[in-house]
């Protein structure tokens, strides 16, 4: 008589699986248990169809699994201004289109058809947990949640009055009181998102820094994104951003210091001795010409880099593969070493390092047991994915997002053939065109509309 | 009575046509009337329904025409090494990787399976002309016709033996005999492809020179791709590799040098005055980090700038899209200008400049009279493409080459619904999957295989 079969709610197996944790490690043949959302179990599919007796088993050919990616830099709702100023200087950029833009449009509505339609996206294209810096961040959030997707929302504050809040400790209190709300949520956490050094006070930072300590929460924050940042902060402070971060007690293993295109060879290292995550942006950095950060000089001096998009308005679209192969390819050229920022690297950055430098390193990052299962299935038997000689870098250098056809946040199933399963991509077009009209009424300036 | 209707084979209509050429414009709602493979009418759309009586008229909604993409710089049949090896330096990757490999592989077979790889490839993505330097072109030429690919092929020309030639002379008269016979075809030409000024003679280079100046074709040779190539050329010649080149009369508008990552001021100015025209694979130049282009400046100087993906094993796919993408970006970054390389400026670079550069501006390249209907349409209708706000940079910034739906070469479909319709994908992924166990099985050094 053969022994009970162990009842779970979901198998999936299939011919790879990179489960990113153990480190380098590719499985043939492996099938992934899952109950109540979470991972019980990683074995070869053999076992796993002795073992368990699943409600639901999909047997993946062709494919590969590997946890969802982490997009770790995104202001979501502005997906909503994909485009809508290329090729423009960053000042021009910002002053006589992305500010004025929000101004007007970035309400609740805003955030909530962006919020959506970035997640339709960041879903279709394998993403599936972002760390997000915008107004509103609870529409986001609830909107993520709605959606089954994970996502980190930033308390967002800055001096300056906008229509979510109008001075510092406004923005403080309802991102804490956001905080309080999604404390025990099993989707969504909260951590703070000061703007930029620039754009605080001492007084708002030293807060920060206080309370992050009190609850070791991550500070997700904009830092040497440009040259004129760190003349600026001479000119008014004396000192260079990260010295004047450092004296308010914010160099620390907490701090998610987003671009830093502008380091000198101490500044790597000090940042490295304290433990601080670089969040690389390459696209965006590229985009506005803002600099191009020392990946591989952090990497050799230990420093953790993961990878975020940023925002559709410099990017224009929330594609973690391009970034990962962008990061990689990037790094080799800044570096002159083509062995810089490796396919293993690249990835890491996407899934695991993101994940540990979010708090979420029990959570997600890994097909690893106890972990929620947040994975995504690659289709590999097309034109563009033969032949392929190593996973890593096939990942990494030649997958298109389009490619992914599943998509599971905690076990559930959000992307089915590359359909989504909770929510309606026809209305998310028709509210995306409705906006579309209406900023284009508003900013004909630079478009070639259509 | 209404006048009668003229009879054509094709009409295609789309809410938005980029015809490229005139420069920066956008037609609405027009259509293209094509006979025997030609452009014979670009018109509004209303128009054109009542003056034409077309075999087949298809109607694009949500869709851009615009004329295909050109990649301008190949190794075609490398497609059977896709990613063999990343992440190491350049001559670990030449010695160990890919000199190995063709030694051993690069016969009649692997250019004929590798070569229609590489065009199913391209065709998915938008491209309908490449520009290609590898051994046996008689067959990439073969398998480019048969599948109604425009090809561009580089008669190459190296000093050392290949299984395809012994000497540069064998070279260079099999070149010419293939010029020969491709010479009155409508869709295959040829030029040469001098390999590099570091694996040539000056004998062969004059030969070459001389020959091109009488028949006034293009020479397509690598220049200046890597710092080693200049110090190697400055101890063995006492010039640099572009100084030999005008002492051998190679400096002049028929040719196009590949990479050109190593300029000084003065050469900028020397190659625009001379009419050079510098063929940029950004993506290939950043993965084996030989360092970056100065696109900005020799655009500022009036070199003609156009775009190559280069091959699979250093880039690791022949997206045209992505490719624009990245020397758009890159570009900015360069130069530190975020108005640098604008997406105009890209869609021209691998549409009507390379037409042009390649002797075929009066056939392809732009979506006008007389030219041939060389013609993609791009799906906008997707979470991806939504909200739009500027033509040009959509297609730069933010189009997926999976938006490509339907390509035509001189009139011909060859891709309908993102399936070709002159070769079977099955076959191909087949043929693929035999190289890849045959290659495994030779170097499984790197590789985690699968």
């Amino acid at each position: 008589m053969s022994p009970k079969k162990i009842a779970i709610q979901t198998l999936l197996s299939s011919r790879i699986v990179v489960p990113i944790e153990p480190a380098d490690r590719v499985l043939t043949d492996h099938a992934i248990a899952i109950d109540n959302g979470v991972i019980v179990d990683v074995l070869p599919t053999e076992r796993a169809l002795k073992k368990y007796d699943a409600k639901s088993y999909v047997e993946y050919d062709d494919h590969i699994l590997m946890p969802g990616l982490i997009n770790a830099h995104t202001h979501a709702a502005m997906s909503l201004l994909r485009g809508v100023a290329s090729d423009v200087p960053l000042m021009d950029w910002l002053n006589n289109h992305i500010w004025p833009l929000e101004k007007t449009f970035a309400d609740e509505q805003f955030v909530h058809d962006g919020s959506q339609l970035a997640i339709a996206e960041m879903l279709r294209g394998g993403t599936t947990c972002f760390n997000d810096m915008y107004f509103f961040p609870e529409i986001t959030a609830r909107v993520a949640s709605q959606m089954g997707m994970r996502a980190v929302v930033g308390m967002i504050v800055i001096e300056f009055p906008t229509r979510y809040a109008t001075h510092a400790d406004e923005y403080l209190s309802k991102g804490l009181a956001l905080f309080d709300t999604y404390k025990n949520n099993p989707l969504i956490t909260t951590i703070f998102a000061p703007h930029a050094p620039y754009t605080l006070s001492d007084d708002t930072l030293t807060k920060i820094s206080r309370i992050s300590n009190e609850l070791d929460l991550p500070v997700h924050m904009h830092v040497h994104e440009t040259a004129q940042e760190i003349k600026d902060s001479l000119e008014l402070h004396g000192v260079r951003p990260l010295d004047r971060l450092d004296q308010l007690g914010l160099l620390n293993p907490n701090l998610l210091a987003v671009h830093m295109t502008q380091l000198t060879a101490e500044e790597i290292t000090q940042i490295a001795d304290a433990g601080v995550t670089v969040l690389h942006c390459p696209e965006s950095n590229l985009k506005l010409a803002s600099g191009m950060c020392p990946v591989h000089a952090l990497k050799q001096a230990k420093a953790r880099v993961i990878i975020g998009t940023d925002s559709h308005a410099s990017n224009d679209d929330l594609d973690m593969f391009s970034e990962m192969r962008t990061a990689a390819l990037l790094a080799k050229g800044v570096s002159q070493d083509a062995t810089a920022f490796n396919a293993q690297q690249a990835l890491r950055a996407a899934t695991i390092d993101a994940a540990r430098a979010l708090g979420l390193g029990n959570e997600t990052g890994s097909i690893e047991k106890h972990k929620s299962a947040d994975i995504i299935a690659i289709h590999c038997n097309n034109i563009e994915s033969y032949p392929h000689y190593d996973v890593f870098s096939h990942l990494v250098y030649s997958t298109d997002r389009q490619c992914v056809c599943d998509v599971f946040v905690a076990g559930r199933q959000l992307l089915k053939d590359r359909t989504l399963t909770t929510a309606s991509e026809d209305d998310i077009i028709i509210k995306s065109k409705q906006w579309q009209a209406t900023i284009n009424a508003f900013d004909a300036s630079t478009a070639t509309q259509w």
